[in-house]
């Protein structure tokens, strides 16, 4: 029998579980152990709210607050866990619709629900959707074959970006390609999947930077969104972000701002939507992709705003209303920190960073190393963007992060 | 047999365990299980440190951290827990001396150590070391029975804060009184204890107002710390704070900063230490009390700080080097929640305090709702003083807190 949260309290007799009920109130569950749920504990723990993390596997990165380990693939496991919180919101967007509309069915609240979740599970979805709405976006097609796409590409001055509809995150299931027979293993993958499915087309963008909008969104409508920010991304992964996006226009930022808010009311996105665009060299804004949750682009809100995404979400998907989104300080830099030292763990680094970099806040996920993985973040605050891009980097440097672009090295 | 931590690895074999070990490397514990325990539990999750807590009873503040549960009275319970973790630290300051010297003979990492927490456990002992140290103080006396303290009373005006040596916080085992006669319980249960205990005297000292000056240090010396903040207290109880003091002279701030770097650094203090301070109408500082942990006038720092006191307590007591103390923000304002909402959970009343104070940072303590008890406290940061203690005090009203002051209601 499934014990009622808190966990310490299982050992006691329900009259003395349900003594200490009384300011135990909320409990959010989290579908999915990794850092995002982590980053979660922090706030919950502000706030006073429980929040029970479905994991993967023992010993996840949000250990702290796993109370089940089960396949979030499993329909009973998923409704089994939803029993036991309050609200349902998720650490990733791979919880089949199926069993989210079995949740929704058995009177769940599940945040943000399945109609709005299709659309960050599936691009080429997305990409209608966003189409019906007059959304900016790259001139994209639905190839279904090589002639297909070798079409496109032709159309496209030889080359295009290759999508897989599902399933692809941090550069996973994209592509780069200039003939259409380097499709061939995803084109036939998708046809013994015996489901008919095609892949997403879209042309290269020549941009100028990447940028992320951030927008929370509650049920009962309302709206908060942060300054836009700037990505850089090193191998298909975030490597850096700046808090705001530096030297953007009043035009750009209202842009990027009425885009996330219209894609967040329009689709009933709740909680964390992070939309990422394109800014091309003719100052045009185009989405590039979405994720219905904290994003590694609003990490440095935990440090350089007023109400981080973390505790902006848990307030978003209990229906509370949002939190300043304002800045701490007028600049702020995240790097990420992917695979770690060559020897030791990040831990081992801390006599070193620490020293170096007092003012370096350190976020270690807590997960085993592996090369490219993300396995932490650093942010810095501060007044002048290369004083903090410079202090960011050497103390992501010193936890053992790979800085270089990957060219040629 | 005590499972070793991470918890969630305690239904795997040994050998399982150990694979996991690679990146669980430190492993804090925590004796007291209140919510300065909670509160490292952010900072802990932040640094990919594990924070065990032996708790005192089921369902504490700090429970999502507790490993044990049991009475840190008892050596065997304390000797156990300790061989749990790699440095042992506390949430309050009453585990018996010879307990934690039975920790440091064992081989324990005692932070701060018995040789320093003697002094905030006993105020006469606090007073003779700091009067031999040559530390500005209220004039004060050991006395022994009536007579002393009828001596004592006639020498300073007819009055004399009386205090028991040990176990006062939060205005408990203290009394303002014109006779002697006054202390008589005090003294009667001092001779029936058998152990020939005294208790301290002091004048009545009329401040102008109350400081307090937290200091961190690292067990091989370094010291770090904050600005000098204003306490405000109202029935011996924090109620509000304000950092930094507003109107602070750099003497004074020098002051204080020096006052407490000598005492963290002669009486051998590792992690936070607190020095609460008079400020005189003739600008003088003088100690009033010590803590030697993270204390209520150090919570501001959570949201307004580069470094939260619980952040540098886990640094310093792992002897890492300490953070950047800086401010966030020209103004940040604590307001302590006592007692909480006459009907109804601190969460209930979310959706008020969250839409009319939506820069408002909520620490909900988790505990259950008592008159007068520190249930929580809100934390607003921003430019103007008088903008920022409005803020913070609405959103501390609509959380329940009781901001009256005691006299004649």
């Amino acid at each position: 029998m499934l014990c009622r949260k808190p966990r310490s309290l299982c050992s006691l007799p329900p009259r003395a579980q349900h003594q200490y009920s009384r300011w135990v109130t909320v409990r959010v569950g989290v579908i999915g152990g990794g850092q995002l749920a982590r980053m979660m504990i922090p706030a919950a723990v502000n706030l006073g709210l429980e929040l029970d993390v479905l994991a993967e596997i023992e010993g996840s990165s949000a250990r702290l607050a796993a109370t089940e380990v089960g396949d979030y693939r499993d329909a009973e496991t998923v409704l089994r866990f939803a029993e036991t919180v309050d609200v349902v919101t998720f650490d990733h967007e791979h919880v089949p619709e199926q069993i989210l509309r079995q949740l929704v069915a058995a009177g769940h609240s599940v945040q943000p629900g399945p109609d709005a979740l299709r659309f960050a599970q599936d691009k080429l979805q997305m990409r209608r959707r966003l189409g019906e709405l007059g959304v900016p976006m790259p001139d994209w097609a639905e190839v279904q074959n090589e002639d297909e796409l070798a079409a496109f590409i032709a159309d496209h001055g030889g080359e295009a970006v290759i999508k897989t509809a599902r399933g692809g995150y941090d550069g996973k299931g994209v592509r780069l390609v200039r003939d259409a027979a380097e499709a061939a293993d995803w084109f036939t993958a998708l046809s013994e999947d015996g489901r008919g499915g095609s892949l997403l087309a879209e042309e290269r963008v020549d941009f100028r930077r990447e940028l992320a909008q951030l927008v929370a969104r509650r049920p009962s409508g309302q709206t908060a969104l942060w300054p836009v920010v700037e990505t850089v991304q090193r191998r298909g992964v975030c490597s850096e972000v700046f808090a705001p996006a530096p030297g953007t226009s009043a035009r750009v930022a209202e842009l990027a701002a009425s885009i996330a808010t219209l894609i967040a009311t329009e689709l009933g996105v709740t909680g964390v939507l992070a939309v990422e665009l394109f800014e091309t060299s003719d100052d045009r804004l185009l989405v590039n992709e979405l994720a219905m949750r904290p994003h590694n682009s609003g990490h440095w809100s935990i440090d350089g705003s007023v109400t981080s995404q973390f505790e902006q979400h848990l307030r978003a998907v209990l229906d509370l209303p949002l939190g300043d989104t304002g800045v701490r300080a007028p600049v702020t830099v995240m790097v990420n920190v992917l695979g770690g030292p060559a020897t030791g763990t990040l831990a081992d680094t801390y006599p070193h960073v620490f020293a170096d970099q007092p003012s370096a806040k350190i976020h270690n996920y807590g997960k085993e190393p592996r090369p490219g993985r993300k396995i932490g973040h650093v942010t810095v605050t501060g007044d002048d963007l290369d004083t903090v891009v410079f202090q960011a980097r050497a103390a992501a440097a010193l936890l053992g992060a790979d800085l270089s672009d990957g060219s040629g090295s």
